[in-house]
């Protein structure tokens, strides 16, 4: 399972096996991968959705396959354009099940702009699948003057975090029933392109690197990038946003925010001259008012995450080990 | 099951549910969907493989999942020029299973020159997923002069098919060992795109149609075909190529080799006086000797697919109804 977590046993899996076989040099990891069509750049990613359960407060998994598909477009500066689909159902699921699943994509594709050109779909016996699995892929179009990479991040620049964290993870924990625990908690799963072109457009050329925390959190996606980059990321801790019924669930379960998993979050790195307008910019855009400077990028320590408490002290955070949340997206 | 065997009931679940739902106008449903990215055009098909099991003779899963997508781009008239893929795995799927899937991938990708740019991977737990389900997405650029659609169909078009047929669905089903036979056959999974090329060099301007006949056969896609254009197919029996073996393990189960899928072969509606260059061009690249004139296109009886028998007797044959042989691909 720890496999499928998205944690150091996910990048494993993908640098030892996927990467070395299906060639390609060695590169950093990014959320969507950047191919030319007849000489036009443009932007592919794709994901597979297995959530548990199908509906969650605040989504459900139609609406979740198409929002981190954008989202992972928007984060690798592009604005998605067309998405396909496909799903890979279990014999028997009511019709009424699917059609919903259906309808939040659609519903989703519309309010994120983005059109649903083409799908698949494969039944399974019963018992050979979980209800429905759904896999979406988006191309999308590069935003003008974006271009974001581990590489250019310098010593100096600034972590922006656009929420809260940890709603997604902790509401599908709660919606699981399996714990003893009930908390008026939401997912967070939104589509970050409105947000994200706001950012690309007051700031642009500052923007170095973005990345949305889901499986692994906030913490996964930060060390990937010191990984990838040489550098180090300082996180202040009281600078990250994250709700009480979040903190509440964390602590009992022995959880670390920074590990769970967000469905409408970005990180972006920027440059410091442009943490203001980002900033600013952000704040003018419908759900941006909780966006917060968490962290900076420095020269030491090397290729490590450093969390600097509430209380002056600091600790070294690392990726995900391990999969305490299953099938969170 | 029927829902997912690409025959009829596939056909309602897609009319009736994602066409409406998802948007997009009435229109006839193709291998792959135009867009246009910049204003450069592409194709995008996106596919899901569920075989089972997952290696059979000739091909595997992997291998599948590439050279399928490849295939569903080539017949809409398009190179592929990247693909990314998703993996829902089972907990407790041996590494070596995957790695050999993930090898087959890269060979076939190697073989049809396309690059796989991108993927994703989650596990579900052991009993959630039949080992492992793939998705694949592919994006091709347009081959120039090519443009296929059912409107561009008309009385007196030959029809051809690449080769034998059914060799793909029945190796599947003596693969599971269910049945008490055997016999020496192997899938006819290939990527067709060199075929497709050479038509489109030869007789460019006068391919109307071209479709793949994956699940629900030849039966199938040609009912497609006429139910999209109003008009009426008439296939020549006896110029089907059918191995002995499809054709006796079609006797012994009461299948009709028509409606049996397949994984390596296309079929393509030529304008009459491009029949003669289209044959003699597929002749010359390798394995397209086997191709034939199977049939013509007619004005009457309408939306219909009509088979002519070798004793001089004819029959409709419909698109296959229900589902005799699942997961095939």
């Amino acid at each position: 399972m720890a496999h499928g977590a998205g944690g150091k046993a996910s990048r494993k899996l993908v640098e030892g096996l996927f990467v070395p076989l299906l060639g390609g040099e060695p590169r950093a990891l990014a959320d969507a991968a950047q191919v030319a069509i007849s000489g036009t750049p443009l932007a592919i990613t794709t994901d597979s959705f297995v959530v548990k359960p199908l509906r969650f407060p605040g989504g459900s998994i139609g609406e979740l396959a198409v929002n981190g598909t954008m989202n992972d477009l928007a984060v690798s500066g592009a604005t998605g354009k067309a998405l396909v689909a496909t799903f890979v159902l279990e014999e028997g699921l009511p019709t009424a099940v699917l059609e919903a699943e259906v309808r939040a994509m659609a519903a989703a594709a519309q309010k994120a702009g983005v059109a649903i050109v083409g799908g698949d779909t494969k039944v399974v016996e019963h018992g050979k699948a979980d209800k429905m699995y759904v896999s979406t892929t988006g191309i999308g179009e590069p935003m003008p003057g974006i271009r974001v990479s581990a590489a250019s991040v310098h010593p100096g620049d600034k972590v922006i975090l656009s929420g809260p964290i940890g709603d997604h993870g902790i509401t599908i924990l709660l919606a699981r029933g399996e714990l003893d625990l009930e908390a008026d908690l939401r997912s967070d799963t939104r589509c970050v392109l409105p947000l994200v072109q706001a950012l690309a457009r007051a700031a642009g050329p500052g923007i170095h690197w973005m990345r949305d925390p889901t499986r692994g959190g906030v913490a996964t996606s930060l060390n990937e990038l010191t990984r990838d980059c040489g550098l180090s990321i300082s996180i202040f801790e009281e600078q990250i946003p994250v709700r009480d019924e979040v903190r509440g669930a964390c602590e009992l379960l022995g959880l670390d925010p920074l590990h769970i998993a967000n469905e409408g979050q970005f990180l972006a790195v920027v440059a410091p001259e442009y943490a203001d307008l980002a900033m600013n910019a952000l704040a003018l855009v419908e759900g941006g008012l909780e966006a917060r400077i968490v962290g900076e990028v420095r020269e030491q320590p090397a290729s490590a995450v450093l969390v600097t408490t509430r209380y002056g002290g600091s600790r070294m955070i690392d990726m995900l080990v391990g999969d305490p949340l299953p099938r969170i997206c």
